[in-house]
C-alpha cells in the first residue's frame, strides 16, 4: 500500500491563528497523512506527533517515491503495534517545519517571498493549535489517543492539557514536561552554528545556490551525539577506526564515530531546512509546562486522558527522571497513568527503533482505551 | 610576587624530535615557568601539566600583566596545597599549543611562514617527550611529582610510564587512560566547526584580519557544556532568563545558559588559536594507553611512581568509571595507588576550582612522598 501526503489550509486572513507570542500566522497549510479507516462512530482516531526531524509520513511507502518509507513504520501499519487495520491514524507536519506545513521556507503572502526569520517564533502549543484545526476539519470530535516521542511527546502533553475532552488517552515517550538546561544549551550551540554560517545570511538564503549547510550539519552532529547513550556509542563505534589500519596523524577521518557524525550531518542538510531547525529547537527550548501553567500539577489538573508514559533508561537528553516527575504529578492528581522505563541501552533515539517492549506496551495500552 | 614566562629551545636540526607519527619536529621552543626554589639535592621538583586550554602560567601574578593570574593559583603558591615554599614547581606550555611553545602558529623554519596545518600531528606522548627535554635541561634527575588534570592527567600517565625512574609520584585528576567515544565525538564536531569556518582557510589564516573565530567559539561552547555536570547546569543557570522578564519570541538570547556559552566562546577566541585547538583535541582523541601498549596493564607494568588518582563524581566527560579502570590495573600490578572520588557536583571542571577535598589530598599525598 502507498500513501500520499495531503494538505489542508486554514486561518486565512483575517482569521489568522493567534500564536503564544501574540503574533498572528495565516494562512496556514498543514501537510498530513492518514492511514486506515475512520470508524462510523469516529471512535478509532489516533494522532501521531513527530519529533524534531520528522514529518507527516509516519508509515507505508510514499506514492511519490516508494522507497520513502515512514519514520515510524516499525510501529504503525497493518497488524503493527498501532494497527491501521483497527485505527485511523493521522500524522501532520508541525508548523515551523519544512515538510509541507507552513514554516520559514513558505511564501509570506505579504511579501511574496519566503518568510525566512520573519516567520513568527512558534511554540509547542502553537503546533498543537494548528493540529487541532486539522482534526476539527477531519470532523473527529475526540481522539482515541495522541502519541509522540521527544518533541512529539511535548505535543501530546499540550493536547491533553488544552483539549481534555478530546483526548481519551495520551502516550508520551522519551519526553519531558520541562526541557533541561543541558538540552537548551546543546540546542543553543546548534543554532549558533547555523547563525555563524556565512550562507545563512540572516535567514535569507532561499534564492541562493549555497545554503547554510555546514552550520546545519554541525547542529545535527551535536544532536546525534545527544541521541545516543554512552553504551550505544561504545558498542556501535567504540574507538574503531574508519578505513584505516592505524591513526592517520592528519585531520582526515580517523574514527568510525567521526565518519558516522559527518554522514548524519551531510545527509540531514539535503532533507531539512536550516531556518526550520532554528524554529523547532527554539520551540523545544521554550517548552516548560511549570512556567506556562504555574506548576506541573496546575498544568495537568484538568487532563482527562489515560496516560502511558515511557522513558528510555539510557536516555541522557530527556532522562527517566523527567518522565518520573510527570508521572508523580499525574499520580498526585489521581489521574490514570502507567509508567514504563524501557530497558534499551540505545539512548534517546530508542523510541524510533524496533523495540519489543514498546510494541507490547502500545498494543496493550491501546486495546484497553476507548473514547 | 610576580613571575615571568621563560623559554627553552631544543631539538635544533639535525637533532629534531622524532614524533610518534614518525615525523620530525625541530627546533622546539618550550615556554615554561618555575616557582619556588630547587633544593640543593634536587628532591623537591614538581611538574604540573596543563589541560586543553591552559598554559605555563600556573600561579602568581604575571610580570607582563599583574592581572594575569595563574590557571591553578588556588592550588599552587606559598602555603597552598602545592606549596611553593617547599616545592620547586615547573609548568610548561605543551607543544602544539599557542602560549609560547612551538605549535601551528610558530614559524616553520623551512618556509619562514607559520606552520598552519603543516605542523605535524602530535600526541600526548610527544608533549611529554618535549617536557622531558626541558626537565633534563633544568638538570632535575627525578621529579618528586608529576601532577595534572584532564589532558594534564594524560601527560602524567605517559610520564610515569615512559620515565619510571624519574617520577617518584603521579597525581592524575579527572582524567582517563583511554578517551571515550563520546569525548572523541564532541571533539570531532568541534574540529568540524573550525574546518567549516570560511576564515579557517585550511589553517592559513595568520596573515588575515578575519580569524576563524566563529568556528572556534562553537567548538569551545560544545566543550563548555561537557565540562559542567547536569547539577551545575541546573543550579547555576537552570532555565533562568537573561535580561528579560519573559521569552523574547525571537532569536536573541533568552536563557542565561545561552549567554554564558556565548560569553565563553567569544572570550576564548581572543586567547586561543583555532589550529592549536585542532591539534590538542586530536592528541586527546588519540590518547589510548591500551591501544599503544597492548593493554592497560602492559602500559602500567613498569611504573614505579606512587599514584594518587582522583575522579570527580559528577564528571560525565571523563567519568569516575575510567579512573577506576586505571586504579584497578594499578592494584592488579601491586602498584601503590590511592583513589579518591571527589564529591563535587560541578562536573569535569571541578579540578580547576577551589575544593577543600583536593587541597587536603594534594597536601597530604605530597607530604608523604620522597624521591
Amino acid at each position: 500500500m502507498q500513501v500520499s501526503t495531503k494538505s489542508f489550509t486554514t486561518c486565512e486572513p483575517p482569521n489568522e491563528l493567534i500564536l503564544e507570542s501574540g503574533d498572528q500566522l495565516g494562512p496556514i497549510t498543514i501537510a498530513y497523512e492518514t492511514y486506515g479507516t475512520l470508524a462510523p462512530d469516529k471512535s478509532n482516531a489516533i494522532l501521531v506527533c513527530h519529533a524534531l526531524s520528522g514529518d507527516a509520513h509516519v508509515a507505508f511507502a510514499h506514492a511519490d517515491d516508494p522507497k520513502y518509507t515512514g519514520w515510524w513504520e516499525h510501529y504503525v501499519g497493518p497488524a503493527k503495534a498501532i494497527d491501521t487495520n483497527l485505527y485511523y491514524v493521522i500524522c501532520s507536519n508541525v508548523i515551523g517545519g519544512c515538510k509541507g506545513s507552513t514554516g520559514p521556507n513558505s511564501i509570506n503572502p505579504k511579501t511574496k517571498k519566503p518568510y525566512g526569520i520573519n516567520f513568527p517564533v512558534i511554540t509547542i502549543s502553537d503546533m498543537v493549535h494548528a493540529q487541532k484545526l486539522l482534526v476539527d476539519a477531519l470532523q473527529i470530535p475526540k481522539l482515541l489517543a495522541v502519541v509522540g516521542g521527544s518533541m512529539g511527546g511535548m505535543q501530546v502533553l499540550e493536547w491533553a492539557i488544552q483539549y481534555p475532552d478530546q483526548v481519551a488517552s495520551a502516550i508520551v515517550i522519551a519526553s519531558t514536561p520541562c526541557v533541561s538546561t543541558k538540552s537548551v544549551a546543546f540546542d543553543a550551540v546548534g543554532r549558533n552554528a547555523i547563525f555563524s554560517d556565512p550562507n545563512w545570511k540572516k535567514g535569507n538564503y532561499y534564492d541562493q545556490a549555497a545554503l547554510p549547510e555546514t552550520g546545519l550539519a554541525t547542529a545535527r552532529m551535536i544532536g546525534h551525539i545527544t541521541y545516543l547513550s554512552d553504551e550505544a556509542l561504545d558498542t556501535k563505534f567504540g574507538r574503531k577506526l574508519q578505513s584505516r589500519a592505524d591513526y592517520g596523524y592528519d585531520f582526515d577521518t580517523d574514527f568510525q564515530i567521526e565518519s558516522y557524525l559527518q554522514y548524519q550531518g551531510n545527509k540531514f542538510v539535503y532533507r531539512f531546512d536550516a531556518n526550520s531547525y532554528l524554529y523547532l529547537t527554539k520551540a523545544i527550548s521554550y517548552f516548560d509546562l511549570p512556567k506556562k501553567y504555574g506548576s506541573l500539577e496546575k498544568a495537568l489538573s484538568s487532563v482527562l486522558a489515560k496516560f502511558l508514559v515511557i522513558s528510555i533508561k539510557s536516555d541522557w537528553l530527556y532522562p527517566p527522571k523527567q518522565s518520573k516527575e510527570l508521572v508523580k504529578s499525574l499520580l498526585k492528581l489521581n489521574k490514570e497513568v502507567t509508567y514504563f522505563e524501557c530497558d534499551s541501552s540505545y539512548g534517546h533515539d530508542a523510541f524510533l527503533l524496533p523495540n519489543e517492549q514498546l510494541f507490547e506496551l502500545f498494543h496493550h495500552f491501546l486495546s484497553k482505551v476507548s473514547i
